[in-house]
């Protein structure tokens, strides 16, 4: 099993996290995005989605999708339970793994996508006011955020989750488009305190 | 246990089409996006999110993001099973569903927030120009849908999941912003046309 991956995209760091909570080890394969080292010959092979990270099983089977990876280490190795736990539990953290990623996570890229000169290699056409509409959803989401973390450890509830995940690594990226966490966010600033302090947010 | 519904969204239409594959009824209460309803005392108190659809449990309890509603009814009844058998195969409904959703789904509804004058009172601003480089991404990606399916029945392999009614209500949307299915994509019509005569596709 090989896992092929990339220290600049976000979405690659949502799978190390969760490999690092779940305490699996797997050999990482680095890909270089800005030689757009995932457009060569070799790597569209493997995947012609031409998307990092992806997952090489030892059979040939490949998987893409950050989330789709972390499934299926969940579901090979289920403790610690990063999905929730019980039907209402496991809808819960899906619900918040997608509201920050709708909410949150994808709005941040949107904003590095078509606003950051370096990603002009990627994404074409650049637009500033689809990236200014994207910043401005950023800093309109980060005090509803704070409302709903005021009552609650983590993301979905009790349990740290790959809702959490996901929240991480969005706010963490907002440094590109220096997007900062208001002071008065409190609960907000909690969080991201308490999920940096974790031995996976090194991963 | 009710289901905060509209016939205008994709994505209820989702959750509709997924409970009638289970064999689930649920009662639905509709509520009028067009007339802002969704922005109302009541319902913002229901879901501060605004969103639909929303499923409201006996207890108050309240699941938003149709993914996660049908994930909970998933899990309390898991036949059939919608998001996959066993490790590999819950990973790949998860990598095609994600897929889909985003390099169809979303793209779709980017190109219709962005671009049609009906969505002026839920999407501000409208960026044509994004609206343009979505449809353009739409476009591209139904090719390449085309060779995915040729060796296949179902989006994420032999068996009907998810992934297929994100697919079903992702290409019905296309009327709106009027992109067709080119008549040469022999596979995703027939994919298309499949999905379309099962009984679930007029829920």
């Amino acid at each position: 099993m090989k896992l092929f991956d990339t220290k600049l995209a976000p979405n690659a760091r949502r799978v190390r996290i969760f490999l690092a909570e779940k305490g699996i080890s797997v050999p990482l394969e680095p890909v270089d995005l800005m030689k757009l080292e995932q457009r060569s010959e070799d790597f569209t092979s493997l995947n012609p989605d031409q998307k990092v990270p992806v997952l090489a099983l030892d059979d040939g089977t490949i998987l893409s999708e950050s989330v789709a990876i972390c499934r299926y280490f969940e579901e090979i190795q289920p403790e610690p339970a990063l999905f929730g736990r019980g039907a209402l539990g496991r809808a819960q953290v899906e619900m918040w793994q997608r509201r920050l990623e709708l909410e949150l996570f994808f709005p941040i890229m949107e904003t590095v996508r078509n606003g950051h000169p370096a990603w002009a290699v990627l994404e074409s056409p650049q637009l500033a006011d689809h990236a200014a509409k994207m910043r401005q959803r950023v800093l309109d989401v980060l005090p509803r955020l704070d409302r709903d973390l005021a009552d609650r450890e983590f993301a979905a509830g009790d349990a740290f989750s790959i809702a959490d995940i996901t929240g991480l690594c969005a706010l963490d990226f907002m440094r590109i488009p220096r997007i900062r966490i208001p002071d008065e966010l409190v609960h907000l600033k909690r969080w991201h305190a308490a999920l940096s302090e974790r031995p996976s947010a090194t991963a």
